[in-house]
């Protein structure tokens, strides 16, 4: 079974070396793990004259529809949510209806991150709204509840961890936890 | 043509009202906008078990189903991207192969929003990394390769306006001129 390992793992100073650990781990539960940053097997000269962000976005697209699967870092990424590239990807595997398993490093809910970082206070009818009102939401899912609604129809769940900070992007242990599920 | 307007707007104050602004603009270039909060019209018997959360995404899920192209606020949410609910339903869209149009009230672009979300500064080879040493993308792009590229890919354009901040999430010229892109 072949595996987009999805994340922004991509953006770590060692991102090769992480695309290694994670393979390695899938390989020893008997998964196929394909990285964003894999070579695409047939690339359509089209794409090859697009500028790199496009072509980038093409071939992780095709990563995607080639794999029966996907393994979804939701660690928050510079704000509440999961990484921007990370969700549009779920979103799209999501419409290709095959399993999405999501793992992150932060287990406080997305109401926690939420208030944490607007500063939001409950009002009298117990709602919290940021300081351009906007409401945050309150549905004690992990992220916004696209993200929490697709992963858990597709068959899949999130599984996480609670790592100490310099650990934050080194720790492993939900992601192993998503692999031996997707496998089991 | 039915257009699904995703975006955080169904957490403004007055999202009905916000509602009925965008579908008027829609009807006004002959197009009929769906709301996320819109009722969805058949509604199979099993959702209505699921916790609300997840109800929430499925309807969702249908919408996007049942229209023909997208118009997404991509108005920097909680950080430098857009809201994850808009960034997932833009991947969803994106595998249907349907047109996908993008406004945003910010015209800065994501290295700019990175940079001063996280205070990276260019190190020796001109790369910029957050204090965590994950990479800022450089491309010019409004955001996450992912979007931009899905976007464009479709067939769509992402669209801009600066509005003072006070009309942050009020100003719709962005957004009308993205329905009529679609429209014309």
């Amino acid at each position: 079974m072949r595996v987009y390992l999805a994340g922004p793992d991509v953006f770590l100073p060692d991102a090769a070396g992480r695309s290694a650990r994670l393979k390695a781990i899938c390989t020893a539960h008997g998964l196929t793990g394909i990285f964003p940053l894999d070579t695409t097997e047939s690339i359509p000269d089209a794409w090859r004259a697009l500028p790199e962000a496009r072509f980038i976005a093409l071939c992780n697209e095709a990563h995607i529809q080639g794999c029966d699967a996907m393994i979804a870092n939701l660690t928050p990424f510079r704000g509440p949510s999961a990484d921007a590239g990370t969700v549009f990807e779920i979103g799209y595997m999501r419409a290709l209806g095959r399993p999405i398993y999501g793992w992150s490093n932060d287990p406080a809910d997305f109401l926690a991150r939420s208030t944490t970082f607007t500063g939001a206070v409950p009002d009298a009818a117990g709602e919290r709204r940021d300081g351009e009102g906007m409401l945050l939401e309150a549905f004690g899912m992990h992220d916004n509840l696209m993200i929490d609604g697709a992963i858990l129809a597709s068959g899949g769940a999130i599984f996480t961890a609670n790592p100490s900070p310099h650990a934050r992007w080194s720790d492993l242990s939900a992601f192993t936890r998503c692999v031996a599920a997707l496998a089991g």
